[in-house]
């Protein structure tokens, strides 16, 4: 809590949208929020901030893990979900972003967004979505702002990459130990495309900040948004970590203190695939997965083998995955790592998912009491609500 | 809340099916509890006045606006939504609608149903489900009476035309200075079809009865339904206000203080599709729908033009719409209004809109409590509950 | 309460998968505080015990009242639904159970399943369900072990017969009066098939075990799963119950003081049917359909006919429905029930189904609470939190 009061959280903004748009102090406060609404659970002392309010959720693409904890975030705080179904609604007849926000934000404290599958899409309309906010809080029609959270994008995860260095807090006791511990995200073999860029994304761009040392590891051609490798190599150079990028997944492993093996599809299937979309053509996007798949298949090797984690640092990383994973022998034949090696970190990923609800819990009150925040926190210490009344 | 107590709640009923089954005292309580209750959501008071219960919903047409304002109105309450989805539901194994509304009843407060695609359906269906509920509340089946409101059926939209009209009390700073006020609620060119009458139904009937002098305007063909054209009429002569049917729209324009242009299908149209649907006549619906869109189309004319509005009283009318409306070249490529009389009303429409939870939270308070509300209400004034506790 | 108190509330274990995983003194438990919620309920006092928390609920299978009571309990209690909806989840990615459940736990009370369809695997699912929550908690995971409430499997329905229970010990005045009452449980005809065992099942297995005589009826080749009718063979032995079979319909009322007369499809049936479904068959499910409707149609006349309900004890045996019914000339042309029977016991069946809100409130807080769970009935009681707050 007095970390919190020491950092300069002005600016911190209505919304949070990708890592790279807070400071250093808005993402450690962000950690810190999150962290003690995490203790304060296992003690079972209540941050119910809200009476009433609403959370409005907008799916655009499948999700189980981040749902659930966007949900939960929101009950915990006080607030009540209501999903935006664009299906069932009249939006299909034309009605502008604009419109749609205002109309779902009268009684409104949050409005998460997934929108993950085409490429230069999904943060422009977050982007929308904020100045749809803006204006009708402006012009008197919204009492109140709704934040604008990103529960993935095309370009960041950030309740992702900050839930799993929420957890990499925790597994190495401090944020201060996280200075250059090496950190490999590397690309993995599924037998599945398409998988979306924001998760390593999020990962480079944001641990880069920390002092850590990055590698990132994927097949030539398989790069990610080359605006955002490059930040994440600016962002190292500023302190003392570094940013790397290697086509040897073996030798990125060497020494690695953690190692992150995803799947994703390479930027350049992704731009294709998204243009193709667009346009709706169905034959060109068969013909697309074909291809893409039949190139993944090139890379059967690069997985994560229990003789490849041995090349870590002591043998002993730690394995990471945003889940769910492709195990091999479990949810596919050959996938992105080995049943052994998944089953020993088992405990460890799941943790590492349970930091989602409350860093998406921190993102809400920061998001909607900025400055005062500590002052906030303060208080629920003080009130010290049980979650179970008894 | 003086103005409240001084009005005559009794036999206000358990249901809000239509404007005019209730006396004007109803619904000057209505729109004075929802005045309140939108002040003390600006102040941050809440009004929650239930520690549990549920609000079923049953949406048997697109919603996004209403859906969303119902949901948003329980949850202001402290009611949590819980929405009947007739497709995974049991229902169409032939369950009678006694039992249906009875089994999801036990902790129920309020049931919310929108039914607007067949004419002489949608309000029967509605006293259906309020039968079904008395029958198990005086049966002791039920340990209390919900309370069904209207979100829409094929006569009434009373929560849209009592947010019109709590629109205007605040636009024009009173109920009484709507004394007179010229109204015109025209029918406007949509590319689509098949829109249901009960948006210009709800708002003649309401606001004749308010000293309102409304002017009905539509092209040859495109009445409503006759009883309550009539209904309108008789209701102007009661009071000093007056009633009239042309089909000039510049005409009707003409010194107008407010303008209401909207699309609707004419009564014979949605009569004969009500029965194609019934029969499930895919090929008729389709004759119908070219049929339809090709009589509309001889109408684009019938459209709110900047030219138009200069028409108006002051060349300043205030511009209505139940949203979303059909922007010509935004939403469609000719439609109802004109992009720069939208843009120059979008605050005022937007606002509008916002009115809608607080009528709904305000008819769930009175038809829960009736002649108690304005106890309920002091209490909760005093109680002074914040929304967001600090 | 005092009754509670004096029960061995020991074991009774952090799910609600079968009844006869508990003890009489377990079930006693559940009927007591299910008694009380209602009893609470009509008084308008709150059960609330949790500030914030989730409900999670798993429908394999279309449901309307259970997921309705689900809903409710949870929201008298204090917690949110948050549904899953398999298909618009990542689940069908190969992700293994004990991830899936461990994902949607972090925050969550209760997880609430329907898995009727196939035989063999429902309760086998949620057997998995609960390891895998124990797995989450002893590994620290999560912060507190949800129950997992069995909302329907292939071999128990335990909220529908415990419902049921408690419905005869209202309607009856007492568990004692229950001794050597004469319970009739008997197929009856249906236009539809497959519909599950476990209804019929939950109700031998459990009446039996409190010294009811209870009389299972159906044509030759009707059975249910063999296990669970000699289950309740030797139950009735241990006690002063009994229980017999026979395939005489009219046979089985005579003198019957309660009749439940419902249809299912026969073990045999369910059995092929299960493992068509598996293979997905189509075609071979066509043809099992055909043939079964064909076998069902021999025996139209087990059928509630107002003339076997004069058979009963004086005439008057109560007459009992887990619903919806199928009733002969309206919900279809010939069915499990005559309409006169129907209406004249609506008021009870209704009111049968009623307490299942209050049965599935009762077993999250005997799950949940154990031991503990009278005190935490006390505090409530001293609370006296009121429904309404006025």
């Amino acid at each position: 809590m007095k970390k919190i009061e020491k950092l300069n959280l002005s600016n911190y903004g209505h919304d949070f949208l990708r890592t790279w748009d807070k400071s250093i102090d808005h993402l450690k406060a962000t950690l810190a929020v999150a962290q003690t609404l995490r203790d304060w659970h296992r003690k079972g002392i209540s941050p119910k901030v809200f009476t009433s309010g609403i959370a409005v959720s907008v799916f655009r693409d499948k999700s189980t893990r981040t749902k659930y904890s966007y949900a939960a975030a929101a009950n915990l705080l006080g607030l009540e979900i209501e999903d935006l179904d664009e299906k069932k609604s009249q939006i299909t007849h034309g009605e502008t972003i604009t419109e749609t926000v205002n109309m779902l934000s009268f009684l409104t404290r949050t409005i998460g967004v997934r929108d993950d599958i085409f490429l230069g899409v999904g943060h422009n309309y977050m982007v929308d979505v904020a100045n749809a906010a803006d204006w009708g809080y402006k012009n008197g029609v919204l009492d109140q702002r709704p934040s604008v959270i990103n529960l993935q994008c095309d370009e960041d995860h950030p309740t992702q990459s900050l839930s799993d260095m929420l957890h990499l807090i925790n597994y190495f006791g401090g944020i201060e130990k996280l200075h250059n511990k090496k950190l490999t995200m590397s690309w993995a073999y599924s037998p599945s495309y398409g998988k979306p860029l924001s998760v390593p994304q999020g990962v480079i761009a944001l641990m880069t900040r920390f002092g850590m040392d990055i590698t990132l590891a994927y097949p030539k051609g398989y790069n990610l948004i080359p605006e955002i490798e490059a930040y994440a190599g600016r962002e190292a150079k500023k302190g003392d970590g570094s940013f790397r990028i290697t086509n040897d997944m073996g030798e990125a492993f060497k020494d690695a203190d953690i190692v992150y093996p995803k799947s994703w599809a390479p930027y350049d299937v992704m731009k294709e695939r998204t243009k193709l979309l667009k346009n709706q053509d169905d034959k060109g996007l068969d013909g697309l997965e074909h291809e893409a798949l039949a190139q993944n298949a090139k890379h059967k090797d690069w997985t994560c083998t229990e003789k490849l984690m041995k090349q870590t640092h002591q043998g002993k990383a730690l394995y990471m995955h945003c889940l769910p994973a492709d195990i091999s022998g479990v949810s596919c034949k050959e996938g992105e790592v080995d049943a052994g090696v998944f089953e020993a970190y088992k405990k460890q990923t799941y943790t590492q998912a349970g930091y989602k609800p409350f860093i998406i819990a921190a993102m809400i009150l920061l998001t909607q009491f900025g400055e005062k925040t500590p002052n906030v926190l303060r208080s629920l210490e003080k009130r010290k609500q049980p979650i179970v009344l008894l």
